[in-house]
Parts: structure tokens; sequence; C-alpha cells
């Protein structure tokens, strides 16, 4: 992991590949990589889909080691959603394998003159770019089926859907997982459309005859990726209810905490709610011939994702993530896990954003073009965005896009991107986070429902104002140092409780590199890339008035625990005065 | 002109209206008002659409008194297009007929709680507001017919058409001439969508045994409006160019001077020009039995405004401006004078800004919906727009929301609102006002093609960088404060020049309000309004990157000069630096 390879789009004679050593990004991976290069190297005024913007791909530190669960990759540019600066991250294969290949990152630069649509393949011996018209409009699954038939199913496939050929401001970039299916994204912030506009429709990345990467100090991190696999397994959340139900074991938790925003944010709990749950769900999977126990990447010792499968144990999609049937379930009124499993999958293939999408398709609903609950209504609203047509294209330009072109003030928006699965009148910690962080409204970039709900790493009122501030700030400077490593957030809950399993995670990385870092360092890493990102924001013209919740936020109260968001704008400015 | 109208829309038992006097906002009139209003009793980060906006209809200070010229009225709000304040303001007779009545502001508050219409009634005797569910969706030319047939057509009305009341950002509020014929509108920022969200229809003004205002010093306020008229005429633009063709006089001029926006601000000349050009134009009117010298208002010396009609003589539209001729014209590659008409005519009727509709639908010829040059294609997109489908949605909310929904870099905006009819590349002082004006890209804040190409008030280079900061500086303050005394802008041409004339001007409104003002208070106006202004955008958080013109602008040069954008951020920064 000691290159870079940068792909200039606008060479002359069509895109040209340079691989260059890491010069001042040494050190850097996966979010911490992804925020310097666009804050070093994109203006923050410029257009997120003009050619002065670059799409940066990048592995943690610790990817392609032997290190667990440590197979997260980051994609980062100036986004089309927000304006801002974007970090998404994603699991599957990619992050091991990229990390095998040598590259610290893959830089995507300029714009192509040509309408001509490219794949890039990467192996051992180097980068081949080619012309590949014949994939335009391709569906994620499909075009992994071509690949598979071309490389095998052992390669990993980065790649952009429909939607991100249209440019669409929720369009994703799909990772594939060990089945080679295209079921991991880097959802937010339409990351797809920067790499749509790219022109670049895949990347495939072949790691034969790449060994894994050495520790520089083997006993050290031996012993140390020992005792955190060990306290992954003995942490209730990721050694029980992770593995057990994935992420949707909180669809019962949230709405139980009245937390779970149900029709468009205008309720806290949904009647439905037993229907969709994640014991639900694993039920099902268990009856029918799926598996609800199953790693995105392999070296996962969490395996929080899963099959779903249909009544005749064909494979429908992976098993849709909390904040995926929240989003297209309780969001939208719709109780039918089936139908959340079946957006689910057309989301993935179009290559959208299941909670921008879930988000939009409830706005569209308080609009009035489809009813609250109608599932085959909300199909048909995804059918349009596949296809393009004009409502397609304003669904799949996100939540805010949908509410402006409809009139609708009730757009639950931070910085243009959409809420995911949590109230933040009901969980303030999280309603600091998404006001805050700078890549608006995003519960993985501080996860205040661990301790706001879950009472993992301490116990913060979620109704009260008290702590929240802190919580969220902690939170956010320890997920920013924690996505540079490729670590899967999920060891939070083990590393926040478990003192020895934190040390571990440390001691790791240590061992990996020869360092002697300590928890100081970790945060002051954390700090380092927030910093760097909020000064990206401050360039592109963000104020603290954007770091606000909208004003209905503030005046509409939500039942059952009839709150409003109260944290005052005084105190949300205070985040980030460490 | 002592009192205001405050129409309370969430009030018990629907919409009530409250008469108070001025207050603290004596003295104000005009853009001073809207802007005063807005910046005291908004709070600048509300939604544009929720319940804490106010719309503030005010007629200058000058209005319904014997001033000639004196017609203006403002508009203003929250803007719905660039979440900034926003002042907007027409001709017609609205303007002078509500301040006989008396009223120096109407203002909307609140936001009803029904989906019920209604319409407002005001004359000597009261306001009446009556519920109008009848009106729902319909066009501002049959709505004029039908509050004819009850009230006469010696009303004026203010009113929004379809787009207003589907509150989209281009929706204009449209103001009736002198032959109740709703022709004149408030077309920019979308004011028409927040009367739309108010549910106000339209507001029916009958000024019947309202005496014109008289002056505190009557002597004195004759013999200035007097030499005042005089000016006016013996000017070449007031008194020949805008009577003999109307502002589409400027075609000619500004495509010969290559600042003439063509093909969605590619190339600074149009090959068709003479075919759409003020002299074409004021021809056809001739011939045909129309009229190319009428006055949009009783009172007015310079009569821009004109009457379209069809081969047999039948009224098409009124005398479409320059600044439409361009939109839908030039800038979209078109060059039959009958199909602009008929756009014109259904830009009114829908109730849509007519500059950032032809900017829109420059942008979906960029994408491909229809090819450049192509009128009934243009034309159909229009008819989207008033059936309010997807695709008449996002065209409807303007040349960003078009732009963005498809994933198009080039939308020439600024704050969010279309550029109209000078390429700033080539009218560098217009670029200044584009980038720096509160309003967003307004041509009307101050009008630097007068010094810039027509060589009125001085002789700016402009295609250089030479001046261009302290003429829009200065034009911007004289604006602010002309946009509060209710003059038509137009007068600026005779002012700049003249100092007897602009002298004159002052001396009216000592005569009407018994004041001694000099130019320095003028300056001082100006300069209050615009501070205001820049305070409430501040407040809703634009910063100094919102005060620039999109990247391609500085990028990509324009034909036939070809020159960029090259006025200096910092530069820009120092407008407001008096």
């Amino acid at each position: 992991m000691d290159k870079i390879l940068r792909i200039d789009l606008c060479a002359e004679g069509g895109p040209k590949a340079t691989v260059t050593d890491l010069g001042n990004y040494a050190g850097m991976g996966g979010r911490g990589m992804t925020s310097m290069v666009i804050s070093q190297e994109v203006p923050a005024d410029c257009h997120p889909l003009g050619p002065e913007n670059k799409l940066v791909i990048a592995p943690g530190l610790m990817a392609g080691s032997a290190a667990s669960t440590s197979g997260r990759i980051s994609i980062g540019c100036k986004s089309p959603l927000t304006g801002g600066i974007k970090e998404s991250n994603a699991g599957g294969q990619a992050g091991q394998v990229l990390a095998r290949l040598g590259y610290a990152a893959i830089i995507l630069e300029g714009q192509p003159q040509s309408d001509d649509l490219y794949t890039v393949f990467i192996n051992k011996d180097g980068v081949k770019i080619k012309t590949a018209n014949d994939l335009k409009g391709m569906l994620n699954y499909d075009l992994a089926e071509k690949v598979k038939a071309e490389y095998g199913d052992k390669v990993a496939m980065i790649s952009v859907g429909p939607a991100g050929e249209m440019k669409m401001c929720a369009a994703s970039i799909a990772i594939t997982d060990r089945e080679f299916r295209p079921t991991r994204h880097a959802g937010r912030g339409g990351v797809g459309a920067v790499m749509g506009v790219k022109r670049i429709k895949a990347i495939i990345l072949d790691d034969s005859g790449c060994p894994t990467r050495q520790p520089k100090n083997s006993d050290k991190f031996k012993e140390a990726n020992k005792l955190f696999v060990q306290g992954l397994k003995s942490h209730a959340v990721t050694g029980q209810g992770l593995p057990a139900f994935g992420t949707n074991v909180l669809t019962n938790i949230i709405n139980e905490a009245g937390a779970y925003p149900t029709y468009n944010f205008k309720q806290g709990q949904f009647k439905d709610v037993a229907k969709i749950s994640g014991e639900t769900f694993a039920e099902l999977e268990k009856t029918r011939g799926g598996n609800p126990t199953h790693g995105c990447h392999r070296g996962c010792a969490i395996q929080c994702s899963g099959i779903f499968v249909d009544k005749d144990g064909k494979y429908v999609t992976k098993q849709p993530e909390y904040e995926t049937v929240w989003a297209h379930g309780g969001n939208c009124g719709i109780n039918d896990p089936d139908a959340i499993a079946r957006i689910d999958f057309m989301d993935d293939n179009i290559g959208v954003d299941t909670i921008e999408m879930g988000a939009a398709i409830g706005v569209a609903m308080d609009a009035g073009l489809v009813n609250f609950g109608d599932a085959e209504g909300a199909i048909r609203l995804l059918e349009e965005v596949g296809k393009g047509t004009p409502l397609g294209r304003i669904l799949g330009n996100g939540t805010a896009a949908t509410a402006k072109m409809f009139g609708i003030e009730r757009a639950p928006v931070v910085k243009g991107q959409a809420m995911p699965a949590y109230d933040p009148r009901a969980v303030k910690g999280m309603g600091v986070t998404y006001a805050t962080s700078p890549m608006g409204a995003d519960h993985t970039a501080g996860y205040a429902v661990a301790t706001n709900i879950l009472k993992v790493g301490g116990d913060v009122n979620p109704l009260g104002i008290q702590g929240q501030i802190e919580l969220s700030r902690n939170l956010q400077i320890a997920t920013a140092a924690l996505d540079a490593t490729g670590y899967c957030l999920f060891i939070a809950f083990a590393i926040l409780d478990q003192a020895e399993t934190f040390n571990a995670m440390v001691e790791s990385i240590n061992g990996m590199y020869g360092l002697n870092m300590n928890g100081d360092d970790v945060v002051a890493l954390g700090k380092k890339i927030l910093s760097m990102e909020r000064d990206f924001n401050k360039r592109a013209g963000f104020t603290a008035e954007d770091d606000r919740l909208p004003r209905f936020f503030k005046r509409e109260s939500l039942a059952p625990h009839n709150v409003v968001f109260d944290i005052a704008d005084k105190d949300l400015d205070a985040v980030f005065n460490w």
C-alpha cells in the first residue's frame, strides 16, 4: 500500500493511468486519505460534476492485512448532494483486494471529452483501461454477471448502476461482496454521480498472486488481533445481536424508544413494527433457507450481513440493513418484508442510496404522489428512477430535491442529505451529529444512539439536552479516526465498552505499522480529519447556518414523548471547539 | 399611505385582516419597505415555504401621486429560489392604486391550515377576504376575465397563476396593466410560490373615491415633476429608444457588443439576431395594427411597453421585453418572433418568470430534451410547466433545479437565480452585479450595461477589469434607493447623464414629503437597504462564496471576444466596502 493510482480522464486519446508514490499522503488511509486528497487537490468552490472534482477510493490503513473486520473502503469527493466534502464507506471485498494490490488510493481526475464509458482492470501486472460502451445503462447485478463471465468470481468490483451514469445525487457506488454480488454500497452523498460523470462504469480488482500485507511487528500484531477478536465476540452487540439479526435488530429497539421516524418524520413509533423487525427478517431467512449470519467480506468477526430469500428459497437480496428497512418501511408506512427486500434489491441494482431513496419516497408520499403504506406504489416510483424519467430524476436526486420540486417544506435533511432512521427529537445526541457533521445528516458520523439508547460507552438521556454536545463531539472524533483504519464502525460497540478491546485495536495498528500510538494519537488523528473536512466546507461556503436541523423539528413535537429538538444553536456551534 | 394591512392566514376561522399604523416603517416604501419588514420580522433561517416566511407588497414612496413614471410596486419575501432575501418589482396599475387606497404595505403572514384558496378585495371601505376555490389552477388571463366580470376593469389586480399555486420557484406575481391584462410581473425569485403557499390567488384593488396623493409642498413638487418629465423626454434612451422599440431595442446593441448569451451561454452573438430585434418586433406591431409605444401604467412618460398582435391584428401578448426575447429567443437558438410572443403569453398566463423559464429551457436543451432552435419543443416544455407534470415541476423550479435534475454543470445562475440577457464575461460590470447583488443574478440590481455598453453615466470598458467594482457598487446603491421610490428604473438613463434630471427627481420627493434631501441622502438610503439585505443573507448562511459566478465563466472563453470572467474574488468581496 505504498502507491497511488491516478487516472486522468481528459488525457489525449482517452483515460491515462499513472502510478505515483504516496508523497505527503503517506500514513493516511480510508477517510483520512480521501478527505486529505479532496481537501488539498479539489477547489472547494468547484462544481461537483465539473472537471475540477476528483473521486478518491482508498482502503483503510489495516486493509489487506490479517486484521479482523477491517474491510471498509472509503470513497471521497466534493458531494453533488451536499455541496461539501464527502466520505462514504462500504464493506465488501474491494478494500482488502485493493490494499493487497498495493494501492493506498485510486484517484479519478478530470472529465472525459467524449461520452464513452470505460472499465478499469487492475491486477499485479498493472492497469488496463477499456472502452465499454456495451455496458451503458447496465444494472449492477447484470454487470456483475457479465464481469464474472470474463474475470471469474474471485475478483472484486467497484461499480455504478444507471443512477450513477445519470449523475443522480442519490447514486451510490457498489462494492461486491464475498459472493461477487454488488450488495455493499458507498451510498451517501451521490458519490456514484461523480464516478458516473467521470465515465468509469466499473473498476475490477484482481489480487491473484498478491500476498496478505505483513505486519512490521508480527508478534505484537497477532496478539493484539487475537484479543481484539475475543473482545468483539464477547460483547452483546457485536457477539450476539448483530450476528443473529444484523443491523435490523434495531427496529424494535428504536421503535420502543419512540425515536423511529414514521410517515416522513411525523411520529416516533410505527404500528406495524413487528412485521418488519430484525427478528422477523431473521426468522423468515432461517425458515426459507436464507442466512441471517454472514460476513460482507472475508475476515469479518461480526457477521452482521445476511442473505434474504423468497418463499421458494431463491435469492432476493442481501439481508436489508436497519436503515433500509426503516427508510422504505416505517418511514413510508410499508409493513411488508418481501416488498422491502425487493426494493432493497432494486436500489442496489439501480445503484442508489437506500436511505436517500426511502426518505425521498416518504416526501413524495407527503406530496400525494403515492399513499403511505403503498408498497407497489413505492416500487413504481423506484422504477421511474431506474428509467430516468423526469419523475425518476427528481426522486433520484434525493429528498431535498423531491421536496423542492413538489413545494414541500417537510424535507428531513441537513446540508441537503436525508436523515437516517433515528428521529433527532427523541435521540438528541444523534440530532447533534446530524446537524454538525461535515457530511450532512449521517448516523455513522457520530453514532450517539449507542450511548443515548443502547447505553454503550455510558448513559446519556436521549430526550434531554445534557451531555449531547460532548457525546457527539467525542463520537465524531473517534469515528473519523476509525474510518481511516478500515475497521468496521461496528467494532465501536466493543471498544467503547471494553478498554482492553480498544487497546487491542490500537496495538493491532502499532503492530502493523511498527508504531507506538496510544489513545491520544487516535483522538488527534480524528481531530485532524474533521478539521480538514470542516475547513473544506468553510471554503465551499458553509457557515454555522448549515449546522442546523430544519425548523420543523424545533416547531413540531414528536409522539409519543412529545418532544422537539431543543439543543441551542450556540451549543451546536461548540461541537468542534476542542 | 399611512397604514399597513396585515393578513393572518392561520387565524381561527380563516384569514383575518388587521390594519395598523406604520410604526418604525414610517418613511419606507417599495424595496425599502419590503426589505425592512423581511429583515425585521422573518427569521433568516426559516423555510421559504414555511409559516415563518411573509410576503410583503409595497408601493413606492411616490406611488399614487402625480409624479410621473412612479408606478413600480415591490414584492418581498425570503426567496424559495435563492434562499436569501428577495425584492422583485413590477409596473402595472397596482402600485398607484394601492398607494391611493392609503396602504404602504400588505403583509401576508402565517400559513393556512386548509387547502382553501382565497381572494382579497380592498376598496376605500375596507378589506374583504373570500374563499375562492373555483379559481384553483386558473390561468392569469382567465382570472382577469372573471374578475373583470365581477368588478369591472377599473380595478387593479395582483395574482398568481398555476405556477404560484404549485409553489414553483420560478413562479411570478402578476400585476394588471392599464387594460386590466396580467402582463406586468414581479418575476424573479419565486415570489409567486410564497403567495401560492399563503393560498391567496388574487388581491383586487379598487381606488374609486380615493384621491391622488397630495404633495406637502405643491409648488416645489409640480416644478420638479415638470423638469423631471422634460429630462426623460430629452434623453436619447428614455425619449427615443425605449418609446420606439421598448426594451428590446437592446437585442442589436448587446449582440453587436458580443455580450448576447447564445445557446445557454456558449457564444456571445446569435446568427439570427435580426429576426428577433426590437426593430423587427416594432415593425411587426406597426404593420399588423399592434402598438410599440404604450405605457404599462397611467402616468408613464417613457412608454416602453407595447402590444403584440398576430397576423390578423389579434392580441397575442404585451410587447415582449428584451430579456424575454433573449431568454426564449437567442438563448434557446429560437428566431421566430411569433413563437417568442406566444411563449411570453404562456409565461404570463401560467405565472412564471420569463428569464428563469427561458434559462431553464436553455439548460434543458443542453441536456438534450429538445434541440436548440426548436420553438415548438420549447412550447411543449412550457405546457408541461402549466400542467405541473414532473418535467414541468423541474423546469418550473428554475434553471439551477433543471441543471441539477439532469446532471448538468452548465447552470448560468448566482445564488440559484438565472442570469439575464448579458454575458458577464463580455459586460464585466454586469458580472460584478450578478455575483454580488443580495438578490442573486439580477440585471436590474445594478445595471452596469448602462455605462459598460450604452455609455450612460460614463464609460467603463466592458471587457476590462478596471472600474467595474466601483461601477457596480454605485449602481447597486443608487438602484436600491430608486427601488424604494416607485420610480421606474428606466429613469436611471436620464438621471445618470443629466444632473438637472437627477436633481428634479430628488426635488420631487422633497416636494412630496416636505423634505430637504440631497444626493447624499439618496446614497445613504441605498446603502441602508443593501446593508439590511446583506445582513439578512448573512444570517441565512450566505458567505463570500455565494458572491461568485459559476466556475465555467472563468474557465471557458466567450466568442467573439474570447474573454473569461476574470474579476478577482477579493475585488468582488470589496463591492460593499464603502
